[in-house]
């Protein structure tokens, strides 16, 4: 055969595993800032925009690249109620649910929702539509979110799905339906900032899943399932509830040294504590933080008492590293003083989280590179001749 | 804010546009040398497996690491019928695609399936189970693949399914759901040769994508239905039957040129012609083309001068890029000669290329290191201070 060098044999190029630090796109989504302790959306800082925007409007900024006029506003709020509405995904999850008997686990569920919500719509590849078509299908999947997720959530409990709040936006018909009594305004904005908060957040695992599998120019669906895949792994998306797990345990503030040594000794981790990207506190427990601290209460008294204790018992034992609450520790607190069920901590991660992926997909769907790296073969040689 | 440095935002690391050459792991299952015109599954020739083995010899060689013994043989064969029997799978086809009376496409179908039939069986992520688990979750959700993609295939066909051929193999059996006739012995070779060719191929974005959903923990499944649905999008998988649809065009010689003429004017591709990795001639197209004249008749002699002209044709466009018939255009030839419906070649692609993304999954969760790379924010910069 005719043998020569080419590009793909030439040089192999070696990086850090895990590909920390390798710089795989460019992007205008988010930054985030590991040293200095702060992350921006675009050009705002996301802890303001958790403080003081609405759901809605950072969504909008995610899709279409800027917050949303006065009118905007409230024509977005109308495309996403109108995109609920048509999306064929109400009823979706009983469908699903209940094929052979017995429920499915709502991040199961929606693996298998997303691409059969996009094949019933028709949804074409990216390569084969417009920025306009694809940012539609992105909006019309993402909104069916909420609403499949809580259906899910309440066929899998038995309870009967409720009405929609005409004049309440997304989150608080998110809560409604969750917790079956109509959100006020205090924990309406907590779960508000939770969700901004958690949008986005760099190119984590999820992302980059969304990144790899839209670079093939597969539909929007195919990259939001192949991503919401990658955040149900116990790496990445699968330890809020954990953290609660460990407080429920501990009954007075007597009991917090004596877990968490156990813990230690044991060489197990304390969930809730450290962060690849932050060394520093990260900003979005510290938001959290001050959140949980607005709500009160007995279970916010606890959580603040073992924080204080982990973050001096971990020093003792590790002073080299600085472990500080991550955004999940006090993400649980805020969730379930709000009245998110435990078993929907994951899933509704999953729900903020899409409106990122969306974005993602949608930039990465403008490039025409596919993304398709090497691996160094270092198993036996082969036994015949070529 | 304590602000230090920190390895995240100390240095970026700059590689080629997605990722060409970029070593992101080690591997044991498989080399591609482009340039040398040949590529191996472990130790072996693939093409010489692909010449000489069975279609579940080379299965039990990407999912035990080693061709099986002749007991393994027979062991093997019956998990995998044990597997089909005991998945779930029969009827999921029915139910996905009825559920509001509209059929749904084979590819989206296979995406809900697998988080489906996962959520069901009780699967869990791959860092919560033992490599022996994980290799029989990785067997119960491909050996299923080939009963859903007939079975959807059927009903999307108003087909009725055909009971199993007890003494035939996985092939056998596949081609039979398809054509409604048992197949011959030359059939069964000319199928079996393509698939094993195509299991796998380096870490293309399919395979790539499996492994970074892997390495969050994620399921079996949800690497699976990521990697399916990065295999959905035009650049990656999509092309088999469009090879078709050109030669469907071409009644005699004398159309072949014109047709082309027109192709190259337009500034079109043609669709089977040239590859990413192989600058000489692709071993794969090398292979199916011989199984192709092997089985004869007009389609093939067309697709034979359809080549010639072509090959001939586009080294006067680009002489300096050498475009040989890649192992789409003979795939597609030799598939349609043994009766696979051209809507289903994607699909079989899949079946085939499934059984590669296991033994990736099972590779890649071995490696506790997420993937999880950085991207350079080249946005607006932060309007207020942070």
């Amino acid at each position: 055969m005719n043998a020569r060098i080419d590009r793909l044999d030439a040089a192999l190029i070696d990086v850090p595993r895990g590909l920390a630090n390798v710089v795989v796109t460019d992007t205008a989504i988010s930054d985030v800032r590991g040293t200095e302790g702060f992350y921006q959306y675009r050009e705002h800082s996301a802890i303001s925009l958790a403080q003081r925007a609405s759901f809605e409007d950072v969504w909008h900024l995610f899709l279409h690249g800027a917050l949303p006029t006065a009118a905007q506003t409230a024509a977005f709020a109308r495309s996403i109620r109108s995109a609920q509405e048509n999306s064929g995904v109400s009823g979706l999850a009983s469908e699903l649910a209940s094929a052979d008997g017995r429920p499915v686990d709502v991040i199961h569920a929606v693996k298998a929702a997303w691409p059969l919500l996009a094949a019933r719509a028709g949804m074409l590849p990216v390569y084969d539509t417009d920025p306009a078509q694809r940012r539609a299908d992105a909006l019309a999947l993402t909104a069916a979110l909420p609403v499949f997720l809580t259906e899910s959530w309440q066929r899998l409990h038995d309870r009967p799905p409720l009405s929609v709040l005409p004049d309440r936006g997304v989150v608080a018909n998110y809560l409604h339906q969750l917790t079956g009594r109509e959100p006020d305004a205090q924990q309406e904005h907590a779960l508000t900032a939770y969700l901004i908060a958690v949008i986005d957040h760099g190119l984590n695992a999820s992302t980059f899943a969304a990144r790899v599998i839209t670079s093939t120019g597969a539909d929007v669906a195919s990259a939001l399932a192949g991503a919401i895949g990658a955040l149900s792994g116990p790496l990445h998306g699968g330890a809020p509830s954990r953290v609660l797990d460990a407080l429920d345990l501990i009954r007075t503030s007597a009991d917090i040294d004596p877990w968490i040594q156990n813990e230690l000794a044991a060489g197990r981790r304390i969930m809730g504590f450290g962060h690849a990207v932050y060394r520093t506190t990260d900003p979005r427990s510290e938001l959290l933080k001050s959140i949980a601290i607005s709500l009160g209460g007995e279970r916010v008294e606890r959580a603040l008492a073992f924080e204080e204790r982990a973050e001096h018992m971990l020093a003792e034992v590790a002073p080299q590293r600085e472990l500080h609450a991550n955004v999940e520790f006090y993400a649980s607190v805020v969730m379930e003083a709000v009245g998110v069920p435990r078993d929907m901590f994951t899933p509704t991660f999953a729900l903020a989280r899409s409106i990122g992926w969306s974005a993602h997909i949608l930039e990465q769907a403008q490039d025409p590179k596919i993304i398709r790296p090497s691996a160094r073969y270092t198993g036996p040689a082969m036994h015949e001749a070529p």
